[in-house]
C-alpha cells in the first residue's frame, strides 16, 4: 500500500557510533522506509527525536545529499552559521561535500518527528566537533589520526 | 544555507502535459527544491495543491521510486486499492515498477501541502486513466496508440 502504517513499521534507536560517541543519539528513533517498502533510488527515514536527543553527531558527508522535512514538533538545525528552528513544514536540504556539519537537535520537552532523505553513505563523513570520521571505503569510523576505537 | 526560505523559491505551475490532460494541475504550484540548492542525487518539490487541484494525471513509472509527505492540509490519495486520506505527516511510497497508479487530489476547501521526492523521471509512466503515455526514451507525451497530441 502506497500510504504507509508507519505504526507496522519497526522502530530502532541502533547507531554505529563508537560508545564514546553514541550518547547523544540514544533517544533517536527512526523507521527505515526504504527496506520496508523496496525503493533503491534513495533511502528515507521517518525520524523521533526524544527531548534531549541529537539527530546525530554534527556531519557532512563528502558523497551523499541530504534532506529534511519536518513533520511535528521543533528542533533546532546547528551548522556552521549558528542555530535555526526547524518546526513543522519546514524544509533543510544538506549538499554534499559543502563543508558545513549539520546536526538537528531536540531542545524541546517533547518528541519531534522528521524524514530524512538520502542516499546511504559510501564516502568519508567529516565531523568538525569530535575526534571521529567515517571512512567511506571501508565504511568504518576511525579517530581523526586513523586509530580504530 | 541549509534551512530553506520557501517563499524565496519561486513557484511554478508549468506542466508538460498536453493541453487536454493539464486542466487538473492548472492549481499544482510547486518550487524544485533541488536546482535550487544543488543537489543532484534525487529531486525534491514542494508542492502546494489549491482546492480542487491534482499533484499529476494518475500513474506509475517503469523506473523511478516516489515518495511524498505530507506537510499540510489534507488530500486524498487515489489508487488501485481506493481512496486513503492524507494529512500532516502522512507519508506514502510508490515503488517503481509497481504498475499502481497513484494521484494526490484536494478535494477540501483549503491548500494542501506537501514535498515530494524522486529522481527525474528517465522511463515510461504510465497513465491507466487516460489516453496519454510517457516515453522514457524520448522525453515526449504521445497517445497510447503511439500517435502525437
Amino acid at each position: 500500500m502506497p500510504k504507509l502504517d508507519l505504526e507496522a513499521i519497526p522502530q530502532i534507536n541502533l547507531t554505529g557510533y563508537p560508545p564514546v560517541h553514541a550518547d547523544k543519539v540514544q533517544g533517536r528513533w527512526y523507521r527505515r522506509l526504504a527496506p520496508a517498502t523496496g525503493i533503491v533510488d534513495f533511502g528515507a527515514s521517518h525520524v523521533t527525536l526524544k527531548p534531549g536527543a541529537w539527530s546525530s553527531q554534527r556531519h557532512w558527508h563528502e558523497g551523499e545529499d541530504e534532506l529534511v522535512v519536518m513533520i511535528a514538533g521543533e528542533a533546532v538545525l546547528v551548522d556552521d552559521h549558528g542555530r535555526h528552528s526547524m518546526r513543522p513544514g519546514d524544509v533543510a536540504v544538506f549538499p554534499k561535500n559543502d563543508g558545513n556539519g549539520h546536526v538537528l537537535i531536540n531542545e524541546s520537552g517533547a518528541d519531534c518527528v522528521f524524514v530524512a532523505i538520502g542516499r546511504p553513505s559510501a564516502t568519508d563523513c567529516h565531523y568538525p566537533d569530535i575526534d571521529m570520521h567515517l571512512d567511506g571505503a571501508t565504511n568504518a569510523f576511525r579517530r581523526k589520526d586513523g586509530s580504530a576505537f
